[in-house]
């Protein structure tokens, strides 16, 4: 066991689009760094952008963003989308746009899950802005569904590393969360 | 493309365990809903904690905790420390447990990497405490290290699934980041 200093080992994340509306127009930009606040209703989560990015005035101005999730199929797009900036590149145009409930919150049909968010407030660490969203609504595609949740194993979810710099898939299920530990209460 | 209601599809995650310092005892908490919220130095992470649990206090007392990455093998430990509290049950004894930097954040030799972080900020968010870490340390187990980075493939983390309540295994890598999307720059 040795130090390597303050290096961020939380990894894998699971890639996201965000959609934002900036200008008029629906725009979308690669986010892994995001989280999981609380767990309840309402639901509130994280997505962490440079100050530097297009995407960032959008939420402000509209106080609102849409959190998609890509599958395995939409590597190249995504990547696409974090290597491209929104000030230059119409990347909308690569996707099929869709509105919920939040109307200034674009959605991508092509990913088989995609959130909309009301901002809930604006955290601001380093050069970062952390967006804290309220969740409003969730689309899914029926092809992910059963039983009327989402099947992880369908979705083949996008997962960053930051140390690899690679995209990696998920694996298998390997137990069961609040009973594989049951084996250990005597 | 349905509305399935404001589900939570952010997943999967990698599922920790935090250790912290109560009573003067050190604690282990198995805690999924987590977020990286900048990318810098400070390196800022996010742990979200129901106020319910034994953790809190520690962490408001001592102002510090730590995040260990568990490993699959580390599963059926893991998940005891999701079922158990601390308040009745010591799950340190499961461990070899080790101090770094941050003298009450506990760390666990068993698990490949560890980070251990003092206490920035609390975010209330309904019946949630979301604690704002800034890293200080990470230790990581040699098997792990190639090239002085965390191989992720070595690690072998333990990610979390609430849809399914399943752990998962990281999968295979998929491709390159900031350049699999450069195929559609013409």
């Amino acid at each position: 066991m040795q130090p390597i200093g303050p290096v961020n080992a939380l990894y894998p994340m699971p890639t996201t689009l965000v959609g934002t509306t900036g200008n008029g127009k629906p725009n979308f930009l690669a986010v892994a760094h995001v989280g999981i606040l609380n767990h309840g209703t309402p639901q509130y989560l994280s997505i962490g952008l440079h100050q530097s990015h297009y995407s960032n005035a959008g939420i402000h101005e509209s106080r609102t963003f849409s959190i998609c999730l890509p599958s395995e199929e939409l590597m190249v797009q995504t990547d696409y989308c974090g290597i491209m900036t929104g000030k230059k590149t119409d990347k909308a145009a690569l996707f099929d746009v869709f509105y919920g409930e939040v109307e200034t919150a674009p959605m991508i049909r092509q990913c088989p899950v995609s959130m909309e968010l009301k901002m809930h407030d604006v955290l601001h660490l380093g050069e970062h802005e952390i967006f804290v969203g309220e969740l409003i609504q969730t689309w899914a595609d029926d092809a992910v569904l059963a039983d009327g949740k989402v099947d992880i194993n369908a979705l083949r979810p996008l997962l960053f590393d930051m140390a690899s710099i690679q995209y990696w898939s998920l694996g298998q299920p390997v137990g069961n969360c609040w009973s594989a530990g049951k084996a250990l209460k005597k």
